[in-house]
Parts: structure tokens; sequence; C-alpha cells
């Protein structure tokens, strides 16, 4: 059974994870399955907004981020813009990119110009750099991502989302049981040995 | 240099460090400096809802702490009352026990009787059960903890906490550093090691 990583473009704390999970899964022998949704779209239906307008756990959130990146030997601009401007593009590029084969490629290069950077994850030039990155065509795949299809396949990943309960990102999923951060990366992987 | 542990009776994952800090303390050698402080005042400032209005988060956030709950093997009965009544009060009384002396045994008795028991730490029987289980007589304390005074320390203290831009619990503050979560505490210790 593989792991879930339920992911958007726009989460913060999915920048680890992002940069992270291939060389865990080398480690672990656990396939990940990458899943974009649409987190806005959840967050704004529970009138959630998780830091923009709360000015000091926004500044604890940089904080811890600048100390966790260190600690994973990443790099960090900071602040990254925040937030994101078209979250909801950027993930059904993601979604594609993944149906097709090159997302990761597109999403590790769309996070590292975001936060290393500083180049919005939602908006040009980040759109066309991180598909050129990825190998691919970007006006060919931006029409392609801007399809009445490819925003039916991420408004479908996003209501398996909210069936599984989820509500920020990133996540990780072992059957039906949800861990939610980044920091609960250990304990999924530590259910799934113990459900394998 | 000791560890500050910010915390606030009524905060869920408050539950854990309060069972564990005294272990933790015997094991690393290091001093935790309890600190309570009026949570639900910043958070109304704030105008922050944790979880309480998002049904969702909520259901996750009892899932959690029922599996962290069973790995650090305390009770846990399903779920407890949330959110409780009178937190200030709750948060004036710990903050008078841990002047006076018994205010650990106050606020384990306390998270105890809500977490295990079902019983609300904010309104009785708790607050008097607790007194006792602390070895304090419950009318005379509870006069004391109810005067002007007890209210403006406990004031003092949650504009220390702003001050630290603290907007939720529980935290470890390692000189001006904040590590907020229960599960930031080995983080905390290790930059407390670090700077030490």
């Amino acid at each position: 059974m593989a792991i879930d990583f339920w992911f958007a473009i726009g989460s913060t704390y999915t920048y680890f994870p992002v940069m992270r999970l291939d060389t865990v899964e080398a480690e672990t022998g656990i396939h990940f399955n990458w899943r974009p949704f649409n987190l806005r779209k959840v967050l704004l239906a529970m009138n959630s907004i998780p830091f923009a307008d709360k000015p000091a756990k926004l500044a604890y959130m940089w904080r811890d981020i600048e100390r966790r990146a260190a600690a994973f030997g990443l790099s960090v601009s900071m602040p990254p813009p925040y937030t994101i401007t078209d979250a909801e593009r950027a993930n059904r590029i993601a979604l594609l990119g993944l149906k097709e084969g090159w997302g990761k490629a597109y999403i590790r290069a769309s996070y590292r110009r975001w936060f290393a950077e500083g180049q919005d994850a939602g908006a040009e030039p980040n759109f066309v750099a991180s598909l050129r990155e990825a190998g691919q065509d970007p006006d060919a795949t931006l029409a392609r991502a801007d399809t009445a299809e490819a925003a039916e396949a991420l408004d479908r990943a996003t209501d398996e989302a909210v069936a599984l309960g989820l509500f920020g990102a990133p996540n990780f999923v072992v059957g039906d049981e949800v861990f939610w951060g980044h920091d609960r990366l250990d304990d999924a992987i530590a259910w799934h040995r113990y459900k394998g």
C-alpha cells in the first residue's frame, strides 16, 4: 500500500515534502502517491484563513520554516510571496503533469522558484519557467491545463480530499488514516509499517 | 537557562506537556518554567477560532489526540467537552497555584478530569475537585483566584505572551525563540542545548 501525499501548491509547509519525499521513498521503500487538490476552495468553504490575516501566526510560520529549512539544508529567501496569486491554476498544472509524468519535476521547480527565488508560484514567470524546467512546452501545456476537463479533474480530486476530511496541507494518508502536517510524516510511515 | 512553557488550560494539545514535562525535566535536566496565560483573550483579539467552528479540523484533532495519547500511554475519554466554559477562571487558579506551589498538581488534576473523565476544565465539579486533589481548600482558594489582583496577574502574563508573539498553545520558549505545538518540544530542547 502506498502513502497518499495530498497537497496543494500554495501551501507553505508543503515545500518540505515536495523537496524531500523522493529521498524518503528511497530510504523507506514506501511509494508516495502525489495528489494535488484545490485547498483554497476547501478553506473558502470552511471560512478558514490559516495565516494571512493573523500577523503573529504568520511571523511565527516564517521563522519556523526558516529554522526547518536550515535543518533540511534547503534554501529560503525570506519571506516568499504569500499568498500566491492563482493557486487553482498551479494545481491544475500539477495534476496534469502528474498524469503525464512530468508533474514532480514541475512542482519541485515551482517551489524552488517560490521559496528560494521569491517567484510567486501562482503567476508568471514561475508557470512558464517551471514548465520549461520540467521539459514541457509552456504554451501548449498551459492550454491543456486551462481546459474545462483539467478544471473538472481538480474538482474531482478536491471532492475526494473533502471526503477524507482534509482541511489543510500537506497530508499523508494511509488507507483512511490522515496525518496532517509535514511533521507528521514519520508518524504516517510508522502507521504504514504497523498496518502494512 | 530554563525553557518557558507557555500554555492555557482550555488548549487541548496542552494535555501532553502537562502530563509529560516532569518526566522530560528529569530526563534532560532542563528546568521548565510553567507560564499560564489567557489564550482565549488572545484568540478573540485575533478573531481566530482554531477548531470549534471547523468540523473537519475538529474531528481530525480528536483523532490525532487519540493516537498520540495511546502512544504516550495517557487516557482519553473521547471526545472531552470542548470548548471549556470559563477558561479565564481556570487559568487564574493555575497562575495562583504556581505562585503558591500547588499549581502543577492542580493543572494535572484538572486535565486528567477533563480528558480522562469528561469533566469540563472550566466549570464545576472540576474546579473544586482538582483543588482538593492539589491539597487546597476550595472555597478559600477560589475566593483568592477571583480577586481583581488575580485577574490583573493573568492579564500581565497575557501581555507578556502577546509581546513574545504567542497565538496558540502549548509553546516552549527558549530566550525569545518560540516553538509552538506539543510536537515542537524536542526542537525546543535541541535549541536549548545549542544555545546553552
